[in-house]
């Protein structure tokens, strides 16, 4: 019917079904209804006060929108594709409850800087949720963290041993990153936090309408100062997804990371069989499901991130409808975001660390070999030259197959004659260890430092 | 409740609730319902010819299925997530309705083969759907190239008007393409219709399996050759949507075209008013969402390759639970790409186009400048030399606001001795369209060639 | 020769010539040789400080550092391919130059540690660059928009006419963009800018090194809190990149509207030759080549992007030899935006506008149709019946092919009677403008006041 | 100087030198020397047939273009930034040789055409190159899994330990990968093996062509149909991209495999030395530096991908300059591709089994469990009870830190009593392996089967 589309005056004939459902948004932006209304409902109380709506407009509106909210939360909205979009969905049915007020709503404002305003509403709220979240697994790996502050496990580069390292410390590094994560959401969240609201379709508006009263109505830090940008704008919600990229690139990490120290060639930790499924045909596996599905996951967001990039990319101004198209990427990547940082703390917490296996894979892969090389530089040999002597002290050893510490005294001192008794204290791993006692080392008194430090910027 | 996992008789604690939302995939995957229970059919009926099942275990389990088919068509089917996926849903129907045969039917195999095998039969099937359509659009395109293989228009490059060209030969571009994308979909189905059922979990089974068989009853053309490369593969995913992204930028390229010529600076076409919206504030417009929405969604398409790509990337072998991100993406593909193809071809057919506008474009802007320097070479001046004269002569004519052919014979003269009362002849749209008659080149004779050509090769 | 390598002990076979070339890093990361020795100077004083080195030992790598770095600056400095990359060769050559106080140098750091520092320090001077560069464009769009306050342009939507715009107005859009990407640019500085040195190879290292130290004298913010991350972190190569994409995304915007506008269909401005090409056949053709570059590098940028993320997707930690590849994408990142900046603040100066040309075109499209239905709702019609009858206003008069203001009054009343004689000074763009004037709206006073904020913010 | 711009007659300035070094493309394209002059000897000859040509021109050029070559390949050509390009570089050399012949060349065709040959020419000769590279990687793969056809090792999904396979079974699902890959650039080069030339700037010419001619001379398969399409088409470029972008992840995918099995935790294989690095820290370390690489330059091909496909998204057709920038990724990723696929052959041909770590880890993991579950089957049991039944013998057997085979037989009983003795046959990875013997199946026997396939298959 030509009356349900709010534009039809200029048209000839009516949209096919087809491109209704090719150009309609209902089915994934009514997600948007309750900052839709807390956007429409501050508009009102700001044109009440500057007079261009009536104390009894803007009561019938608040008293109709409170009706829709309920039918909203209740599931009784009559949504319907007809009306194209959240928007229009809310307005007509408010027009149905209140009359005329509802249609009055509408002055001063478009669809274009109100879809703008909502989408900064909600993401607002979304990234205050994510940050708690983050926060929240940062607690859980700084427990992990501080329980294995004196857990030695081999640290690797290239996948091969490198030097012994504590297991607290390895988790710590998660935090850091989770830290960055953080500080990035609240840097994107500055330039979300900016209402749009009042750049009408492209150019303002001919009402008196006063920005700053909806901005300290809708909490806004700031307003847009174009309209031209305000509406055409979608920078905030690449940076978003760029944000959430890089954390579920971290995210992607750990679990390669648990996937391996679960497999049975590491068998450094085990996950709680409820992070885990078994097999349909082999009645022995218990597959870590949940962090492959997260190191998967990742590449969902990244995908987004190229969609939405692609998706701006050499638009003319103002407002295209290409926009819409950002909607059902930046939903799914919050989805993604929240769901994954929900079940990660969670499975954090049912880590079981084997401090055994760790050690054991220490003592094969000569470890200790750079504290080796430390040592000879420290009894004043120049350090290319101990770098040479141990690395044919290792090709020896390795064809032995034995570890550094293993080797008989005068064996050692057959690579360099300034290796003296004291040189065993120093290839022990935990004696490794505890030797790298500075700001950011392996150390567990770092371990424990940092612990510390991180818990009392959690707490503020 | 432990029973209803089929792999949990290891296991200590149950899954939890938001594990099982994780890392279920019923949501989504029951979509291959059809297909998972045609594969099962096929498998049923080879077990029976290998002796493994029964005559009377067979037709039980046909029996069932059809009973089950029925109810996904009606939606009566119970659906459970405790059950993750589509495979065991359907499995466990099978079993409650026919008992032990039910449970014998997955001898033999795995999920791993199933849901692989799942997904090509599937797959083989829209892009079957998917070429149809691409043919379809092309003989739109093709209806209006043979309409308008007289119409001038000017030819761009880098925007700036080039040479004219007939606005026909101007579709036939597409129709190119568009042949491109539909020769890679055809050449991707090759590789989408292999069998890798009978590779079980990823070694192959004791089962004495006659894989040619099945791949017969399923007409698949090739079996794949290696059992752990078959679990594993999803290069017909990433190839398929490498193939929809470039069908998307075609599309992309001609919708970018027709904002442009039905924006009232070019005013060279207009579109039916069924695939165009309004707006909510300015009463005058008419916009042509669906061609922006193309160009939008192409965006969406080539995320989805990202994510493909950037999931199987250092992926170990077997399979992992990472795979099962592979089908979200490439569902909402396969969703795009028809949906966008069949409102697309709808909408050719709705273009009217503006000869006349065209026709004045192309004489704003010397779109004969080459005509005139190649008249030059042909009375034997060297090539740049001729162009030379005619940059010279073009820069006269700007200067004086006029076209090259409105310059009087002895001004055209003081460039060059060599010009005659017959440039003028050189110098009109339609001279200039005709005297590029060779294969490929814009003369409408050309352009008729080619669409009976292509009339041809579409009726084959 | 063995030599040739300082991890050569351990091997039993030298490096083919291939994997050289395959593995090494010199041609590339020679770049960074300036700054590898500022940290290297650093560290060489860190360490005197806490007396690992001797007084004579750092006086002679202080020495030995200048000769070096001048070497580069008259590439003198011999590089070699058999040395890997750039730290090894700077080392090598100055163990040549002053024995084994250059051997003594690498004491408590590791490549791992020192790469990290290399790219962070480089990068941070980079970004100076790039802002300064970002806010020389933004002065040049403040100066055209200034001069352009009152030129009325159409505004587009859907590239419609949607209403008249300040092309003021329209330049200031970007310059507010531009003005976040300068944001982003401070944002991931405060990440870049902290130091990995002391991480040594992964854990830290025995000697008694004090960060703070070293982090003062290279003016590093803050020091990186745990060294599996510090050595593995590239998030800041990412989060760059991923601000470089914004960037460029809006410099492909505002350099497709520039095509657009030199097009003959709009005609809008002009750029000066300079940053145009002509054609090797066509004698009329002036291009935007710039422009058209431009849009073209913006994929260039992403690209990049879309490498490092899937660079580090699922990487164990800690240092991968896979890290390597950061560079190639990171440095190229950096020249095309310090170019294309460059470039464009300079074409931004040499753009002509069209005033004429550009109000022919608002005459062309109802663009003060809106003005219209704002008109009734000021007379007391609710918005939405305002809409609908501005709606059939606006198809009868494109009928006639008159703008409404050419509609006679009594025509304008047919469709209310609200409608009276002062309605005419609603219809012109110039009256559409002004009424726009509140903050973020079109008109000029508001343009001007922009210019002057935007100005004050970027003196400071 | 103005003279050396072909294009110069219309422009009022000079272009800057950071313009000309921003749109120029000599850098990179002169790479395309050998194939533009043979593009042009074929061009020239089928003018001089069409008669447009002299005999006496033809010969000359013949003879100017000779003498270009060799200068060409002993590096004494003179590039010139001021002609910008690898076109106008040969022409001007060649008319600076030959005079007015050297100016007629350029008949009938444009730089639109010409690149657009150059390129395919040349990606014609690489995949040829990169197809014979991937051939001999298969080659390599072959003798290493004929040699260790009978090889057991833990066959992994979810990187658990799931049935036994064959290592010679596990390198052939790679040889299938690359067979696709293959097969892909195959199908590729049928659409790169298609000829612009003839299509002029855009449109086509008025000369009288014979592109038949020229294809044939240059050994086209077929001709582009469409003048329009032929110089704006870069879909070859994305579609090798793409296929490029497959075979990186592969690559990436072997890696992250030979990566994990030299880890010390793995040990299953050995790189010879000359693939990997040491550390300049770290004397013990050999680090798997070339797979390392080739796993981060995926990221770099496929962000190539990207690249390209951004950059052709929405171009309005036909030539716009953003085309340019299609060339650094397709050279690059041509570059990484050929040196990988070198270096990778070589290194499969340096790897050494340790068969005896391989069985130790298929012993830890219960490899065998579904072979006893198919073991309860074939004694009558349904698939999914015996799953179940096994599943509690493993769960035991885990409590026990014994593998199944270790279990006493009264043990096995009491989970089952169909188990007799026959059962320990059925537990060993021989015992596994052989029992699969079908087409795609572990068994050593099919290893060998096809091993003999793919030799004659490569043979041909």
């Amino acid at each position: 019917m030509n009356n349900s589309k709010t534009w039809s005056g200029r048209f000839n004939e009516p949209v096919s079904e087809l491109v209704k459902k090719y150009t309609g948004s209902i089915d994934f932006d009514k997600r948007l209804a309750k900052w839709d209304i807390q956007g429409s409902l501050a508009h009102a109380e700001m044109l009440r006060q500057a007079e261009v709506l009536s104390d009894e407009d803007v009561a019938n509106i608040q008293q109709g929108m409170a009706e829709i909210l309920k039918e909203i939360e209740s599931g009784t909205m009559p949504w319907s594709l007809d009306l194209e979009d959240v928007h229009m969905n809310i307005e007509r049915r408010l027009t149905d409850k209140i009359g005329d007020a509802g249609k009055r709503l509408h002055t001063g404002r478009s669809r274009n800087d109100q879809v703008a305003t909502d989408i900064r509403l909600w993401l607002r709220d979304e990234i205050n949720e994510i940050r708690s979240l983050i926060q929240a697994l940062q607690a859980a790996l700084l427990d992990l963290a501080e329980q294995h502050a004196d857990t030695v496990m081999p640290g690797f580069t290239h996948l091969q041993v490198a030097q012994p390292v504590s297991f607290g410390h390895h988790m710590l590094a998660y935090v850091e990153m989770l830290g960055r994560d953080d500080e990035r959401m609240a840097d994107c969240r500055k330039r979300v936090n900016r209402m749009p609201l009042g750049s009408a379709a492209l150019a303002g508006t001919t009402y008196p309408i006063q920005r700053e009263t909806t901005a300290r109505l809708l909490k806004f830090e700031q307003i847009c100062q174009n309209s031209l940008d305000a509406v055409s704008d979608r920078d905030f919600a690449i940076e978003f997804t760029a944000a959430a990229s890089l954390l579920m690139v971290h995210l992607s990490r750990l679990s390669e990371e648990l996937i391996l120290w679960i497999s049975p060639r590491f068998g450094f930790i085990d996950i709680a069989d409820r992070f885990c499924t078994g097999s349909s045909i082999m009645p022995q596996k218990k597959n870590p499901d949940v962090p492959e599905l997260v190191r998967g996951k990742s590449g969902r967001v990244i995908g987004h991130l190229t969609a939405l990039i692609m998706l701006m990319k050499s638009q003319p101004l103002a407002y295209n409808k290409d926009n819409q198209e950002d909607k059902e990427p930046l939903f799914d990547t919050v989805d993604t975001l929240v769901d994954t940082l929900r079940i990660y703390a969670d499975m954090v917490r049912g880590i079981t660390v084997k401090p055994e296996n760790m050690r054991a894979a220490v003592m094969q892969g000569f470890a200790t070999a750079t504290d080796l090389a430390d040592y000879l530089v420290k009894k004043g040999m120049p350090f290319r030259d101990s770098h040479e002597v141990v690395a044919l002290a290792v090709r020896h050893a390795d064809e032995q197959e034995m570890d550094l510490s293993e080797l008989p005294l005068d064996k050692l001192r057959s690579f360099s004659d300034l290796i003296e008794e004291d040189v065993y204290q120093v290839l022990t791993p935990e004696g490794s260890l505890n030797a790298r006692n500075h700001l950011g080392g392996t150390a567990p008194e770092q371990v424990r430092l940092q612990v510390a430090r991180w818990r009392e910027l959690l707490a503020n």
